[in-house]
């Protein structure tokens, strides 16, 4: 026995999403089911609506509703330092971390080869054009990358071409170590030999 | 900084829904800015299209697209034996175990006092008056509801009220014990101990 049309469709779509196997698709489907028909319009409006007025920020390609974003026409933050993401997710990430005050480059995305994905693919020639075209105004580059094969490799060939246009340019990363409220006896070998790596003393 | 208000209503939609929380909910409307508008159409239409032509069947409450579900139309089932579940999902799943070739009843929801559902809020009356009005040719009702306290409470509860309609009538539930695959040492004091009860002599 099947499911009906236009349940086995919602499921179909919902599998598509990241992180949802068949069964929590079908139970999202059935509970939309029980939901009031109000809502269900506004739900689908609030996906066919998601694209609309949404354009990449020339500057940083961060998302943007208009040709530059927030943070990049917010003449209080500090131009010099560009932190290097790879989503727009982890943009808002930081700013709820409260620290920084620079700006942002967004790759969209991170070098893959498994998936495709080679430098060109994301907005590395972007991030080399703006340093290149900035030289005396930036100061530092932090690349802040997933401590992931994908995220170190991306790191790595983003800290070579930079060194190739300003040979003088600070380049730094995220610190790696154990999470506040970790737990060394869970942590894994790599990180605790990271962390024993990037020990601070006490200032 | 907050979300741009595209991105923040499908974030909100997306929490509305059972199981997805902040993280999961950003990520989601994160991950639909990169699929291509002609997807986000799809998914979009799929929501707005699930309450099409869907009704309840007439006879046991499953989700049809007719006066009478697929199951309730089949003349090879046989209409002596009715299950009783809390959800159409249930239904799909019993299918999908195979074996069982009743007829359904789907209550669409479970008695919770909490969340202030009563009896009446689900269709036990209707239940009720099917077995009233085919009294003779009904042999049993197989309560196949959760284990849960709702799920008891409810089974109790219209185990209560078929008897009243008919004393004679067999009224059987699930059996409980351990999963086919599970640990003895990881299952709980209750299902063990429901599991001496339920033992079965090979035969």
């Amino acid at each position: 026995m099947s499911f009906p049309r236009q349940i086995q469709d919602l499921i179909d779509a919902f599998l598509r999403l990241p992180g949802i196997g068949p069964k929590t698709a079908e139970r999202l489907a059935f509970y939309l089911l029980h939901v009031p028909s109000s809502e269900i319009v506004k739900f689908s409006e609030a996906i066919s609506n998601l694209h609309e007025g949404l354009v990449l920020c020339d500057e940083c390609k961060n998302i943007s509703s208009g040709d530059k974003c927030e943070i990049c026409t917010d003449t209080s933050r500090d131009k010099s330092v560009i932190c290097v993401v790879e989503s727009p997710l982890d943009v808002y990430s930081l700013e709820k971390a409260d620290g920084f005050r620079g700006v942002y480059h967004v790759l969209h995305g991170l070098i893959n080869p498994l998936a495709n994905i080679g430098p060109d693919e994301i907005y590395i020639e972007s991030l080399i054009n703006r340093v290149g075209d900035n030289k005396d105004k930036i100061n530092e580059i932090i690349i802040a990358l997933n401590p992931t094969m994908e995220g170190e490799a991306t790191t790595l060939f983003i800290k070579n071409k930079l060194k190739a246009v300003n040979g003088d340019l600070k380049i730094t990363r995220l610190g790696v170590g154990l999470p506040i409220g970790g737990d060394m006896q869970y942590a894994d070998a790599t990180t605790l030999s990271r962390a024993l790596e990037g020990r601070r003393s006490f200032e």
